[in-house]
Parts: C-alpha cells; structure tokens; sequence
C-alpha cells in the first residue's frame, strides 16, 4: 500500500540534466546555463549583507526585488509575483488551475516539468506537436481549448519562439476560458516578447526567470507577470516565504543592471551565430535559435554517438533518449573558447 | 467567471505575522524568530562565496547540506530531504498525500498553514481540539484516522509538546493507513524530539528548519526525515531545484555548528523561565512552553487591550482576532533586555 495518492504513486520524477561534481574541468553546455557571470554588483551585495537581515522573516512579496522588476520594466508592481525560481512559480500556477476535468495543453517537444505538473495535478493532459520544422503549432493550440496552455518561447529544446502576434491570437481565443502561460526564460536572448500581453489579457501569465540572461541559476529567482486579481489567486498557492532575504536582495540589483545583462545577451547572440555556421559548415541541421542553446542535427543523424564524443573530449551537451529528439542535441552556446572546444572534440573522432 | 479552480477562488490567502518595515526601532516579538545572530561562520560563507557558484544550478539535492545534516544528526543520508523552508515540504506532503476523499487533521489552535495547504488541495478536514489546559488529544487523532495528520511538537501557539511516547503511539495507530508529520520547528527550544521514530515507523516524516533555533528564518532552508520510499514519493512533488546554492553553502556551516546552537538555545530557555514568572508575577496565565515563545493570558483576559498597549510602547506580539485564542496573546521570547522592554512597556499602562 502507499501513503500517498494512487496517481502519485504511480508517477515517475522528473529527472534534470547532469550536474558534474567535483572540480569543473569539463565544458558544460548540457543544462543552458550562461557563461558569462553575473553582475559585479551581486558580489557587493554578497560581501555586505548582515547576518542579521537572515535572522528574521523575509517580506512574503521580496518587495526590494518587486520593485526593482518593476522600476525596470516599466511595470506596476501590483502585476508582479516574485518566486523561487520559474518552477516555483509552474507549481503555483498547477495547483491554482490544473485538475480533474480541466486540460492542460503544451508544446511538443518542450520543457518536460510542465507535464510532471500536470500530472501531479491529475489533469487531463494534451501534447500539441510543433507543424513542419518546429513551427508554432497556433490553430492546434486554439483547437485544444485548454484550461491552462503552457508555452515556452523561445522553447526547449527548439530554440524556436512564436511571434507576439500569435501569442495574442492564441490569448484572444483563449479569454474567458483558460490561462495562457508564456514561460519566458530564454526571453533575454531573444528579438521579441509578449511582456505587454498581460496589460491587455487578464488570462495571460508571462514568467520570467534570473536563471539564464542574469548569470543566477544557482540562486532561485524568478518572477510572474499577471493581472492582479489572477495574481491574487497565485498567491493562495505560494509558500508562505517562498523568496528568501538573499535572493531578494541579490536579484534586485542584478535587474537593475541592464547594461551587464545586454553586453552578456550580445556576446552570447554572436557565439549563437558563429557555432551554428560552424557546425553547418560541417554538415550538421542546425534550427535558427533565439535562445541561448541551438537544436543541431548530425550529419546521420547520430546524436547519440556525437554526444558520446563530446563527452569523452569533456564536453557535455544535452542528449534526448526519445523520438522525435533522438538524433538531435541540445548544446548550450558557451563562450567562443567553449564553442571552439566542441568544434575541436567533434573534429578529434574524424 | 475564474480561471482557478473553483475552491481556489473561494480560499482566503494565509496572512502571515506582521514585518514592520523602515528601520527595526521596534522590540519585534510576534514571529518567533531567534533573537541571537547566525553562528559567525555564516559570515564567513557570504564573504567567501564566489559568483561563479551562483551562475550554474544547483544540485537538485542540496547535497553539501544534507551531507552536514547526516553528519550532524547522524542520520542516513537516504532518509533527509531539503527544502525551501518547512513551508515548502508542507506543500509536497499536501500535493503527495492530501486530496478529495483523504482526511487531513491538525490540531486546534495550531500553525494555520496545514489548513491552508489541506484547502488548496480539497481534502476532507478535521480539526482535532486539545483536551483540557492544552493535553495533546491523542485518542481523537486516532480515532480521526487521517491520511495524513500534521502535528507540531512543540505546538504554536501553544508551545505545549506531545511526549515522544505519545507520538509513537498515534504512529502505531496511523501505521499501513495514514502519514504521520511531526512538524518540529520549535524542538531545539524542547526536551524531547521524534527524530528516531522515522527509522522505526515507514509512515512518520519529520520536519525540522534552520529559521528558529539556527537564527535563519531569512535564508528559507528546511529538511525532512523520513525512509527513502517516502522520500521518493515526496521527491516528486517537488520543485526541481528548491534549494539554492547559497542555503546549501549557508546551512551546512550552520547546521555543524552544534555549539552556537546549544548557547544560544541555553540562554533562551533561561529567558523563557524568567519571563514565565515576571508574567505570572503580573497576575497573568502562562502555559508551560517546550518553544521559544510563550501563551499567556493577561489578568482579566483583554489580550487585544494588552496588545494595543505592547505596540504603543514599540513591543510588537501576536495577537489572534479568534476564539479560544482572543484573550491569550504569543509572545516570542526575546533577550532579557527585549524581555524587560516588554514587561516595562505592560506597567506603564497601569
């Protein structure tokens, strides 16, 4: 017998990418982490902050951080909802909307915690795949008529993004019968976002995330943009103090930094461009990217045997076990030197 | 028309004990915070840390951590989970094990967030009475027979404890049918603990957190002990990487410094003892505490018109608007200058 629900029970964990222990001497391209690091401002907050601000009760709303966001974005504050990073604020969203009865739609092929959520929720559950090389799947979305569409764009592991005209397309169709939920985290890196959506759409929810353009994805931060009143939903489902003292301290002035976070964007979209001429110069697919990772095919579609390689030259990527993503692999656009270290590690097995 | 779920939409949200904002002039006795800073190696880890361990994820395990809390308490590592805070075990407990058609129950008046999390997940609830003077109503929790029961050990407000005996008993009870989660925020402050129970009882999850008595309510760092099945079972409930890098780095010194721990833990206790009788010296009711905070009942029973007074005179407690508890205020034991501050504050009224 088991303590806990059947559905549970039954439900196999989620399962994140490699983290390498030990001394870093690998080139870690595997989990879209950004090379650069993160503001030198964050290293003033560290070296400053008083042991006596982790002694007591965080704000249950990280206001520093909320305003800081807000400052910068040039957003009301009541339309911000600071989280524990973006899956803090998936589960906050699952537990609000999903359920028996009440579909729950996403991409296919797309982040996979979406449908651990799903399912944790027992919902009833819809993959819509992607049209002819990875195009936004608009009208399959629109057919499904989901109580909760989760879009990430630009998408893992596509690299593909949709255009804020079908995002708004989608929300018109969607209003008045289920949230729209545009997972942002690669937004940084991209030429376009739907930030304006929940302005004018009270079932959009547009999550944003310090992991990937800011350099913090060991620090848990991330945040939601909504209407109030959906807002105020979230919050019943939130952790009581789901932002600690640090994180609301260090993300407010990263967020500010915005001169770091475009010098960091721009080095990383010209190594973007470079390694996917370079690896289509050796014969590899290689999909337009707006994120900071591509999508790349090789030549015979041997992913396997390619991630394999790279592994033993000390490079790790990411390798998907499953159709249609098996002879495809997800690499991290690194610094030139650890793009330069993969193309090396590829050449060596020829 | 809502786009949550229907008995979302009728929640309140939890509201949390009031954080003065500006500068701390007030005597801040309301949330049962530790009022010693951190052990001093804390300090250490925020000046050493590098900003390279914040750019990548952290170890979905928070594994330096657990490995200190292994070491420390010495438990298996198997059987420890960490957390963003004891809020955020909480929450996977109730998304693992509570639902339509499984009984959850607490006790009354207890930690109002076991409501909050059974509420969202729609589960039967029961609220289990103290018996007279706040006994620990062991037969009406086995006779409740719950899916899943949540027990603070030390209890808030009351700061009363269930024995250890008691505990393995409801255990016993709950044993092949319900959880059993002894929530032990407050035990560092108490004479006993369950700590073992979970390696003799498959149904038994321990919770404990750094915020009390490591002086860490800002960092959000908590742990569970329970066997690996159940572990795993919460495993899949939970965010992906719920604890940062920082609350690993930071709570592994924290939690081997045992020393800082018991001085501080030792002057508290003293304080508690004095404030005890300088209360009742006052002709006040005051329940023996196992935690760190007291309930007293003032000389006629006005707690609103004691708390009013307190926050007057810049001593800020925690008053509950609600009956049995409206004429007791939680007072977080400070130290003994906090503690006279208070008492001062109490006779200048009079």
């Amino acid at each position: 017998m088991s303590y806990v629900k059947n559905h549970i029970d039954a439900m196999s964990p989620y399962v994140p990418g490699e983290q390498p222990a030990g001394p870093r001497r690998i080139v870690k391209l595997n989990t879209n982490e950004n090379p650069y690091p993160p503001s030198p401002q964050v290293r003033d907050v560290l070296r400053s902050v008083l042991c006596e601000e982790l002694r007591v009760y965080p704000r249950p709303d990280a206001r520093k951080f909320i305003e800081a966001v807000a400052e910068t974005l040039r957003l009301p504050r009541e339309m911000l909802l600071a989280a524990n990073g973006s899956d803090n604020l998936l589960l906050m969203i699952a537990r609000a909307a999903a359920g028996p009865g009440r579909r729950v739609a996403w991409l296919q092929p797309t982040f996979p915690f979406y449908e651990t959520q799903a399912r944790i929720e027992a919902s009833e559950i819809l993959e819509v795949p992607f049209e002819d090389d990875f195009a936004f799947p608009l009208q399959g979305l629109i057919d499904a008529q989901p109580a909760v569409a989760f879009i990430a764009s630009p998408n893992s592991p596509t690299g593909t993004a949709a255009t804020t005209d079908q995002l708004e397309t989608l929300a018109k169709a969607m209003q008045g019968r289920g949230l729209l939920v545009i997972d942002e985290a690669y937004a940084d890196f991209s030429d376009a976002h739907a930030l304006e959506l929940p302005l004018r759409y009270d079932n959009v929810i547009v999550l944003r995330t310090l992991s990937k353009g800011y350099s913090l994805a060991g620090l848990r931060l991330g945040f939601a943009v909504a209407q109030p009143a959906l807002l105020g939903q979230l919050w019943k489902t939130k952790e009581i103090y789901n932002v600690g003292v640090l994180a609301e301290r260090i993300g407010a002035v990263a967020i500010r930094d915005q001169a770091h976070l475009r010098e960091n964007v721009a080095k990383i979209r010209a190594s973007r461009e470079k390694l996917t001429v370079n690896l289509r110069a050796r014969g590899w697919t290689v999909w337009p990217s707006q994120a900071n990772f591509l999508l790349a095919r090789p030549a015979g579609g041997d992913a396997r045997g390619a991630f394999e390689t790279l592994k033993a030259g000390g490079v790790l990527v990411r390798y998907f076990d499953k159709p249609p993503m098996d002879d495809k692999l997800r690499i991290t656009v690194g610094t030139d030197e650890q793009c330069a270290a993969l193309l090396r590690a590829l050449d060596a097995r020829s």
